[in-house]
């Protein structure tokens, strides 16, 4: 049980100018996000250089695009992940990492402009959409671009293994997308398959991008599973922490506006545990907000989430898998980068409260 | 010069139960499209099985759309030019050459989906669209899974060529799509701006589908490189006799609305060339009909593209593109596949008329 082995280990700090994992430690209480994106500072620099250079196209509007959501920038926690677990595999030379931590995020906002589609939602990361700015037939074909830009620069990287993990992932996250189009609308989503959804629409492309960092620092299939297992759990863990944000957050927080969720019909984890705790004529409350997307209910909901307390409930499965996403990490040499994996996994759920 | 020498040979019939090169071809007037059909009929029933095959998941609209596209059918000229330049080149094995076919009509598939969205389009093939059935967000998503399920397969050939080729592709198709939004509503549209959105848009898949025929049969480069040109001609052809079908077609014919293009404020060869032939007056009742995407303008528009013989004009353009694509055939031994070939070249644009 790694949990446990590590448990009440000296916290290592990722301040100041550690960029690089031969940098001495420095303890410190708690890890920050800022303090792990200070530490890999250097390598998301390179990756941003690698995201801007692929962007560029001699057609204007995808370069506009472009241009705006790498502005928009976001905690760019995926590309993030690889080099993180490159680093932490041991990874020297960090050039393939950089590479697929961009294709890594042209795939996330491939999906990110879909998702504007499908939710004809305005307001993500603060700031407005693509498709509020330019339109629908835009974010489509602007994903596309991006979506092929990513398979054009992994025939680059010129490994199969990194091919079929990434076409195996892209196909998942679609049908996941599918699915949860299919339960717009329905209050009867079970815990089970609201697992199944985010696992599959996001978890699944936190743990490729972490195998993805296993494979660029050559490790064994061993730990390359591990990784992938440690980035599913994760990924579960912050798409729990972003429903809970849905109905506990103000728009500076999280980007978006509270009550979305609820506006597009959609259940998630606060909502399932509500109504397992609610009483009857509540219950029917949340039912009928869902089934009629009606953002105009959001008050009465948020007065029964309360009620039953359901955010806190649904931290509680957050942190059960944040816990395993730690005890997922296979046994390597402990390094700033390693114990960084372990405080994104309590920066998950920490984020929220 | 392949035309000239070739000019006046014997045409081949491709009729009867002919699903082999092996056989002998009898002679006939004029090679029809049905024709060429039966000659692949084998080949293409095994295509469809693929495609059967591959559109299979768990989540069940995944299945209905995939179905409902499988039985709207439509011409499969993609596919059907992968087989038939593999048995051109001789490929004795067709099993590679067909998964490729079907990977290239799911990549077509997949941007016929997007295109919905970005047209709003409501009849495809003289059926309703999968957006006007399901609505936006179900074409979108399942756009990407056909995408990212094509890549999956492309992983199981397991050839980096392949990979590159249509990685390549599909990225020139979105770029090609921005730049035809782009050019939405504007009746400056260049002939040669035209050609460069429909080469991208439209012929790159065509030139592919040829490149993969030849690269599933062995073939060497010089082979692969005059297939993929004989496919970009091709497909040009194709398109403009498709422009010119949106002028002069019937809803049975072309299983969508006529003068939708203009409705759609896009501006094809048709009224390029009508604008370089017509008065002033003419000029800009064809600009004010284009910027304002105009439908009602159709009649008027009709008539200025009557009385400048715009589309006997583009159907001269797309026979100059027809005789191209002959003439970039490689110089490979006659066969009944390979003539038709030759005969899809002529069929491109004798279908309008």
């Amino acid at each position: 049980m790694r949990m446990s082995e590590f448990s009440d280990k000296q916290r290592l700090a990722y301040c100041g100018a550690m960029t690089s994992d031969n940098a001495t430690p420095t303890p410190a209480p708690s890890a920050s996000f800022a303090a792990i994106q200070q530490l890999c500072a250097a390598d998301m620099a390179a990756v941003d250089a690698v995201i801007r250079g692929e962007l560029n196209s001699d057609v204007v509007l995808i370069n506009q695009i472009g241009e705006h959501i790498v502005r928009a920038g976001g905690k760019r926690l995926r590309p993030l992940l690889v080099v993180l677990t490159a680093r932490a595999c041991g990874a020297g030379n960090i050039d393939v990492a950089t590479r697929l931590a961009a294709v890594v995020e042209f795939i996330h906002t491939a999906t990110l402009l879909h998702d504007d589609v499908v939710d004809e939602s305005s307001l993500r990361r603060g700031r407005q959409t693509a498709n509020a700015l330019w339109g629908n037939a835009a974010s489509v074909l602007v994903g596309d671009f991006l979506y092929s830009r990513a398979f054009q620069m992994m025939v680059g990287v010129d490994q199969m293994a990194v091919m079929k993990l990434l076409a195996d992932t892209t196909n998942a996250i679609a049908a996941g997308e599918v699915l949860q189009l299919l339960h717009m609308g329905d209050p009867d989503l079970t815990e089970s398959k609201y697992l199944d959804v985010i696992r599959r629409k996001t978890a699944i492309l936190f743990a490729a991008a972490c195998q993805l960092g296993a494979m660029s620092a050559g490790a064994g299939l061993s730990v390359q599973r591990s990784m992938y297992n440690y980035g599913m759990a994760l990924g579960i863990a912050f798409q729990i922490a972003d429903d809970v944000l849905d109905y506990a957050g103000d728009v500076g927080q999280i980007g978006k506006n509270v009550g979305d969720d609820l506006a597009e019909g959609k259940t998630t984890l606060p909502l399932i545990l509500a109504q397992m705790r609610a009483s009857a004529a509540d219950v029917e409350a949340i039912r009928s907000a869902v089934r009629n997307a009606d953002r105009l209910a959001l008050s009465n909901v948020l007065d029964v989430i309360r009620s039953t307390d359901a955010l806190d409930a649904s931290l509680g499965r957050a942190t059960d898998y944040a816990d395993q996403a730690t005890q997922s990490l296979p046994a390597l040499a402990r390094s700033a980068s390693f114990d960084a994996l372990e405080a994104l996994a309590r920066y998950a759920v920490q984020r929220v409260s």
